[in-house]
C-alpha cells in the first residue's frame, strides 16, 4: 500500500476520534441528562443520541472504509462484501431503535412528530439507507446478478454510501442544535453553561470523524487491490508493468465488482503476493 | 463528452434547483420575516440567510463545477482558474458579509455571539474557506510555484473544497434549524405553521442543490480534458490509444496544474480537436 505510514495515522485517528465521540455521548445522556432507560419518558429519548453516533455515525463509518484495511486484503473479497454489508445492516438497526425512541417519546409527551427539518432529513437519510443496502445486496450479493448491472451500478453506489454518510452526519449536528436549545433553560443554551460547550465538542469531533473518513474512503492509492485487473494484466502480457500502472489500477478496481468473486479469485495472478 | 446528456440534466437541475433555493430564501425573509435593511435589528439578519444561500451556496457550487462546463474548454486554463478563484472570492467576500450582518445584529440585541455549534462550525468553514482561497491562489496562480509542489497538494485542494462546499451546507440546515425554533412563538415551529414547511422545503432543495453539484464534481469522465497529458501521450508515440485510455486519463488530469499553462498550451496535441 502507498503511503502506509500516512494510512494508519488517518485510520487511528479515526478510530480515536469515534471512540471519544462515543464517550461524550455516553458522558452527554449519563451525567448532564437523565440517562438510559426504556420508559418513554427522556430516558428513552437518550437512546437517540447515543444509537445514532455509535450506529448510523461510527458504524456505518467503518463499514464504508473496511475494505480498506490492508489486513484484510488477504481474505476473499465476498468475505469483506458479507462485512461491509453486515456492519451496514448493523448501522441500520442501531438507526431503526433510536427512530423508534424518538417516537416512543414524542408520543408520550403529546409533542408532533416529524415537524421538524432535522427529523424530515433524518428519516429520509434513513428510507435512503435503507434501499442503499437493498440495491447493495441486490446487486453484490446475489451471484446472478449481471456483471454489466453490478460496474454501471458502481459509481452510483459509491457516490450515494458517502452522500449518505456525510448527511448523516449533518442531520445529528441539526439533532444535537434542537436538543441542546429545548433541553436547556436555566442557564440558556446562550448563556454557554458547561453542557453546551461539551456537546458542541461532541459536534465538533462528529465533523472531524466524518472528514477522516471521507478522506480514507476516497484515497484511490488505498483501495483494495482488484483480483480483475490482475488477472487482466496478466493475459494481456504486461503483468511486469505493474508497479508503474498503480494509481490507474486503483481507479479502475470498482469493475472488479463485475465478476464473481470465487471465480476471479481461481484465475487471479501474483494474488498472494499482493495480498500479504 | 462521455454521457453529455446526463451532464446536462445533472447542470440544469442544478441550476434550478439553486435559484429556486435563493428565491426561497429571499420570500422567507421579506414575505414572513422582517424584509432586509442594514439597522442593526432583525431586517439586518435577514441578510444572513440570503448571503450564505447566494454566495457561500450557490456561488461556490458553481465555482467548483465551473471546470466541467464543456462550452468553456475551448478557452485558456488559466482563464478558468481565475473565474474559479474569482468565483469563490465573491463566495467568500458574501459570507463575511452574512457574518457582518449576524454580529451586528447580536451585539444590537445583546445576544451573545459563538455559543452555537452553529456559529462555531459556521466560523470554522470560513476560516478554512479562507485558507483554501489563499492556498489555492498561492499554488495555482503564481506563476513561478514549483510544479511538484502543485500535483502534490491537488488532491488536498479537490478533498477540502468538497468538504468545505458540503459543511457549508450542514452549517446552513442547522441556522435554519435555530432560527425558526427562535423566530417561531405564536404558533411555535412544532404546530408546523406555513413558514415552517415553507423553510424546511428550503432546506430540503439545499440537501438536493449539494447532492447535484457533488454528483457533477465527482464524475471524472465530466473532467476538463488535460492539455499535458495529451501532450505526453504523444511524445511517448500512444497518442492513437486516446480512445481507450479516456477514463485513466480524466483520472490523472489534476496533474496538469503541474505545469504553467501557458508552456503546456504552447507544446499541447490534437488540442483544438480536443476542446471544441
Amino acid at each position: 500500500m502507498e503511503n502506509f505510514k500516512q494510512f494508519l495515522v488517518a485510520l487511528s485517528s479515526a478510530v480515536v476520534v469515534g471512540i471519544v465521540s462515543i464517550i461524550f455521548v455516553a458522558r452527554w445522556v449519563c451525567h448532564y441528562r437523565e440517562g438510559l432507560a426504556w420508559d418513554g419518558g427522556q430516558a428513552e429519548f437518550n437512546w437517540h443520541p447515543v444509537l445514532v453516533v455509535s450506529g448510523f455515525i461510527f458504524l456505518q463509518g467503518f463499514a464504508i472504509v473496511v475494505y480498506r484495511l490492508p489486513w484484510t486484503w488477504r481474505y476473499n473479497k465476498l468475505s469483506m462484501k458479507f462485512i461491509h454489508a453486515g456492519l451496514h445492516l448493523l448501522a441500520f438497526i442501531f438507526a431503526v431503535i433510536s427512530m423508534v425512541a424518538v417516537f416512543d417519546f414524542h408520543n408520550a409527551a403529546k409533542i408532533p412528530n416529524m415537524y421538524s427539518l432535522h427529523s424530515w432529513l433524518g428519516l429520509a437519510a434513513l428510507i435512503l439507507f435503507c434501499l442503499q443496502l437493498v440495491l447493495g445486496v441486490g446487486m453484490y450479493l446475489i451471484p446472478f446478478t449481471p456483471a454489466s448491472w453490478r460496474a454501471a451500478f458502481m459509481p452510483l453506489h459509491v457516490y450515494s454510501g458517502l452522500l449518505l454518510f456525510g448527511s448523516v452526519i449533518a442531520v445529528a449536528l441539526m439533532g444535537i442544535t434542537e436538543k441542546l436549545i429545548f433541553g436547556l433553560s436555566n442557564p440558556k443554551y446562550k448563556d454557554s453553561p458547561p453542557e453546551a460547550i461539551f456537546v458542541n465538542v461532541l459536534g465538533v469531533l462528529l465533523v472531524v470523524f466524518g472528514a477522516l473518513i471521507l478522506w480514507i474512503a476516497t484515497r484511490t492509492a488505498w483501495k483494495r487491490p482488484s483480483e480483475q485487473i490482475l488477472h487482466t494484466l496478466h493475459t494481456n502480457g504486461e503483468a511486469d508493468e505493474n508497479s508503474k500502472v498503480g494509481p490507474s489500477l486503483a481507479e479502475l478496481s470498482d469493475a472488479a465488482d463485475a465478476e464473481p468473486d470465487g471465480d476471479i479469485r481461481r484465475r487471479s495472478y501474483k494474488l498472494d503476493d499482493q495480498e500479504n
